[in-house]
């Protein structure tokens, strides 16, 4: 077995042989490679793209493939919202904080129609014009549209004029064993169309370091294949693209320990590497404990009912998004939690459809009254009873002040009374990485930007601080990875 | 003006001229600083600390002056307390977390007894032989010892027999204009003991960047004095020293957004530089979100009452360790917080001796009825209400199994009946910083660590991963302080 190779750059002076060569390097064939790819040979440069794997798509051709757009794109329109860029900068600012890059959530939104243009005239992503309405993770079926941020529910809608941003690729074959899936359907396109662009794609090859010359410029890439090391030359630019670090332990455990043991939604492969080649180099890092928190049940379900923390109170509006009940459970609720519904609401939402029916477990506990469901789940007495007769005294009215839930989905609780045991329900994916500028520049803890280095996608810090919304990874993975391959492409 | 000094390592072959020299070179003269500058003379290094400011003392000499020690410190045991570094570890590995560095946590606890005693009879420090048991922050007058992280409250002291950790120099002159802090008590002792070594202090000496030789190695920091740049060189190391990023905005927001604005118990030289300096050479980082959680209210008046959050719930028990109050306040509930006391429990505690007498305020609102209060706050209907009553319910049989207050505290609440607004009442400083060994090497992202590079105090990523406990960074910084100093004598 090889020995280990180090994370370290290596000097350009010490390459004896360049194995391959290009304008712009990529590494990482995921949406944020695919689309750097595609934006550098586009700016015209001649491109080749290092993947680990034996073939293209990373984490993004097996996610649900929702990509966050708005401010009025023909998907938007053809459904009938309207949306602006300015209520999409106010809705992304509010809700994937603290502390977003507002100069990245600027650039994203003012381009976003155009970004859809870019997916759907230039590279064939294909949207069919259907919106999906009823809670979910995802659509049941091949519509193209869907709310996937919270953005017409508390705290938001009130304040900011809501509009649907989750754009989905339109699946084939959904339900079949040929099935496939709104991320396939994103990738496809892409790597077609990068293919006919003449990008080459060299695959079982991992990146292992930087190759940089005497100024400090990064002049390619060092990549194992077959344990054998080799150099890969980029006379313009590399970018890196190589997912998040879910799956690095170590990493976990420093920057975002919450999520030790419940990786979700990410590959093996989302190693950190990159993250860490970047690093030895003087890259900066933000918020490296922003996680995405995915949280298993089926919104058709828990949306009926209400959550409940480990002290039997209600802690977050069960319309909202499900990233943010995952988010508010696992940050803010020590990952405990209870769906407490009544049999006719419980009936009502397994009659729906859903994408998540796998998450649909049997009640844990089921009883005729409150008090007893209770003392079921073990709570104190009058907690869950106490949280319960609010809720109720408000519902008679179709109003939830406490946490503003939609008068649609405020109903009494009544009997049987079933609860679920949601405790340790959560998993997810890292948020942080390198810090980037707005044109997917890597920047050294100096605030310049280290020459020839650029980055796109989970291993970077996009735009999501602490916050989430569906669609945003694919999203800034897609966005910025073009911009990072256009950037190399003039360097 | 001069022009910004570049954060980039210098190379050795470019310094002209060595302004100073000496076998360990200490950057920044607190706590962290002064433990690792004895720690190197004691070990027979030459010793020269370079400070910024004035004179010496950081941010310690103007704490409290809490040092987290335990396993049966002397002190611990003429106050009549046992305690076992088996207790003391399990202690911390459960309320420092999540992700705390089981290795330095070992480290500390098994080496507590000695630190206290090279505080004392190596150093000097004194400590009264009295103890504290009343809630505050610290004691209101020179008592030595105090419980400063929950041990002896839920959810930990069922768990894990407690004992109080909370070891605070004796201070001279409390309440007279000549007072003399805790932190002063530290702080005065430790750099009378630097001086008595032969270690050199200069003054006015802004560190601002590493200087490296060609094998990688560390010999030397360029530092800035009246506007000009001097070389000093390291013959054995470097130790950083300088304090925390709490005042460096932008590393806030990159890294712990949720202390924006917020900055407290830091001082404005706290601005990252050293974490900065030494990322430029890849050094790796740790819980950079991490953050200690002031809650400005006198825990005299809050520990009689019952805290709610925004939604008139409680969220935790309030005999725990203020600063855990702060970060539950903060982290899990939005920062909203009020405080739920009636009279004869408020006249009471305002009867009792506080430190943080500045902290009582006058009540937000007063009312006959619980009823009147929750329509005074704004809350909804039978929200605080049911909150008062569920809690009055196990109050009358002097229990609270929703939080595990201790029944010592545990009275239910009559009328009339008053509220304090304490909403946004928290401030903090920031935990995260270089990952640093056990013996306080700086890592670099390869693992490996930085030849010549040392670091200790709140630059560091210490013991604290997420969680707190008063006297955590006095007693990390000057136990790894201590380490820092002693290993880069021997390198």
């Amino acid at each position: 077995m090889a020995e280990a190779a180090s994370i370290r750059p290596i000097s350009a002076d010490r390459v004896s042989e360049w194995a391959h060569e290009a304008d712009v390097v990529v590494a990482g064939f995921g949406v944020a490679g695919a689309a750097a790819a595609i934006g550098a040979a586009q700016a015209g440069a001649e491109v080749l793209v290092l993947e680990r794997t034996g073939g293209w798509g990373g984490a993004a051709s097996m996610s649900g493939g929702f990509i966050y757009m708005g401010g009025g794109t023909p998907l938007q329109k053809a459904c009938g919202f309207e949306d602006t860029v300015d209520n999409m900068k106010a809705f992304m600012k509010a809700a994937l904080g603290p502390g977003v890059d507002d100069t990245k959530i600027d650039a994203y939104c003012e381009g976003s129609v155009d970004h859809y243009h870019w997916l759907v005239d230039e590279c064939g992503v294909p949207f069919k014009e259907s919106f999906w309405g009823e809670p979910g993770w995802e659509p049941p079926s091949d519509e193209g549209l869907m709310y996937s941020g919270g953005e017409n529910s508390a705290p938001f809608h009130a304040i900011i004029p809501p509009a649907p941003r989750g754009h989905l690729p339109q699946m084939r074959d959904k339900h079949a064993s040929s099935e496939k899936g709104g991320g396939y359907m994103l990738m496809k396109p892409l790597t077609d169309k990068a293919a006919e662009l003449g990008v080459r794609a060299e695959y079982g090859m991992r990146v292992q370091a930087l190759i940089v010359d005497a100024d400090g410029r990064v002049v390619g890439l060092q990549a194992r294949r077959y344990g054998k090391d080799i150099a890969v030359r980029a006379r313009k630019g590399v970018v890196l693209a190589t997912g998040s670090f879910a799956y690095n332990d170590a990493m976990v455990e420093a920057y975002a320990p919450r999520l030790i043991g419940r990786p979700a939604a990410s590959i093996e492969e989302h190693d950190g590497r990159a993250i860490r080649m970047a690093q030895a180099l003087g890259a900066d890092l933000a918020h490296m404990d922003a996680t995405e928190v995915a949280f298993f049940c089926d919104p058709q379900l828990f949306i009926r009912g209400i959550l409940v923390n480990g002290r039997g109170q209600r802690y977050i509006n069960e319309d909202t998004y499900p990233g943010r009940v995952g988010q508010a459970t696992l940050i803010e609720n020590q990952n405990q939690a209870y769906l407490i519904i009544d049999e006719t609401a419980y009936e009502e939402g397994l009659s729906r459809p859903s994408s998540s029916a796998l998450m649909r477990a049997e009640p844990t506990w089921v009883c005729e009254t409150v008090e007893e469901l209770e003392a079921e789940i073990g709570l104190p007495e009058g907690a869950l009873q106490s949280t319960v007769e609010v809720y109720n005294r408000h519902a008679e009215r179709g109003e939830d002040p406490l946490l503003g839930k939609k008068p649609e989905w405020v109903k009494p609780i009544g009997s049987p009374i079933a609860a679920f045991d949601l405790r340790g329900r959560t998993g997810g994916f890292t948020l942080g990485g390198l810090l980037t500028s707005v044109d997917s520049e890597v920047l050294h803890v100096s605030g310049d930007p280290i020459p020839g280095l650029f980055a796109a996608g989970r291993c970077t810090s996009g735009i999501c601080a602490g916050g989430y919304a569906s669609g945003a990874s694919l999203g800034d993975g897609s966005f910025f990875g073009r911009r990072a391959g256009a950037k190399a492409a003039e360097a």
